[in-house]
């Protein structure tokens, strides 16, 4: 299993937004929703092995984390407005407590910040997409189960910054020309993929 | 200088689509946005030496071609919707010919089919991305100026597969694992950054 961490600094944590303007009214989830997009789906299909934690620490709204589990998540389909409406909609269930107890079809969500997904991966293996880490070529990424942290146009403020490295994350780069998060994530799945036998967890949904 | 033809077999070549459901109303233009970003788009800024060519085959609307000219485009946005009102916009315009004489701040249109983009683009070396092609890593892609032709959720139809290959295109592909159009340019180009020097024509907008 690979699992993501979209940590959106500015991304809001409630369903105050518009789908008409993302950008605009979001606190730039539209850049959480392309990375939710390259992390589970692929053509014709959704990564089976895959899960993706959007944190949305932006205000107004409490901080939340929103989970997709590409391994019984369905009906996602990649445009940013439905991704969006999708989001949208979970966050603005009703009994959204402190855990991902609120879970439906794949989607669920939890108020509270990044301690959130790292607790719920607990024993995976911890990496950090950054322009100064290893190159994913060379990188040894043979973890079972490896995280990766993906920050958003801002990066990460300092206090993620300071909690993935006590967590010991590696540092992963993607190449020498700096990418928007959703395209690291592209660039990094193909180098798992070329490792990894072809996997029969990528069916369609 | 890198050129990226789309072929958007369904995608429509008029105006006449809603932003607020770009899958629905447009023959699937949201696939072929979603490469322009991809083609186009970095991290803060844009690729100044790529081009892009919507080829836009659907109806209702004349088959139509809109270029993206990264080395003068101006306030490109990565979202979506912002890109979609863009070549919305454009496809609009009173006085499109049958040539890309109507060409406002980088984005230019013309009426007519995939032969535009080709005679626009002549002396470039053709390739293909192709899932029975090269592995990206192990093909040869010193040309100058390559071009690339990528599908969209339907791939090629044979007319246009037939002129492609009788312009002895090489065929490319990109991974284990079947990407969507995007993906494929994002590891297509970071294949490429990988192999050249680090350019200094990648810059902010």
């Amino acid at each position: 299993v690979r699992s993501f961490i979209l940590v959106g600094q500015t991304a809001v944590g409630s369903p105050d937004f518009s789908l008409d303007d993302l950008p605009g009214s979001s606190g730039r989830l539209d850049i959480l929703l392309r990375a939710l997009q390259s992390a589970l789906l692929i053509s014709h299909g959704l990564r089976r092995d895959t899960l993706a934690y959007l944190v949305l620490l932006g205000t107004p709204g409490c901080p939340s984390v929103v989970r997709v589990d590409g391994r019984v998540a369905e009906f996602l389909r990649p445009d940013e407005r439905s991704l969006g409406g999708r989001i949208k909609n979970a966050l603005g269930w009703k009994s959204i407590r402190q855990d991902f107890s609120e879970d439906r079809q794949g989607i669920a969500v939890a108020r509270g910040g990044i301690e959130l997904a790292i607790a719920d991966l607990e024993g995976s293996t911890p990496f950090v997409l950054e322009e100064a880490g290893v190159d994913v070529r060379a990188a040894e990424l043979t973890a079972e189960h490896p995280t990766f942290f993906v920050g958003d146009h801002l990066g990460f403020d300092r206090g993620t910054r300071e909690r993935i490295e006590r967590l010991g994350a590696t540092a992963i780069s993607v190449g020498p020309i700096r990418l928007h998060a959703d395209q690291a994530i592209v660039v990094l799945h193909n180098e798992l993929d070329r490792r990894e036998p072809l996997c029969a967890t990528t069916t369609p949904q």
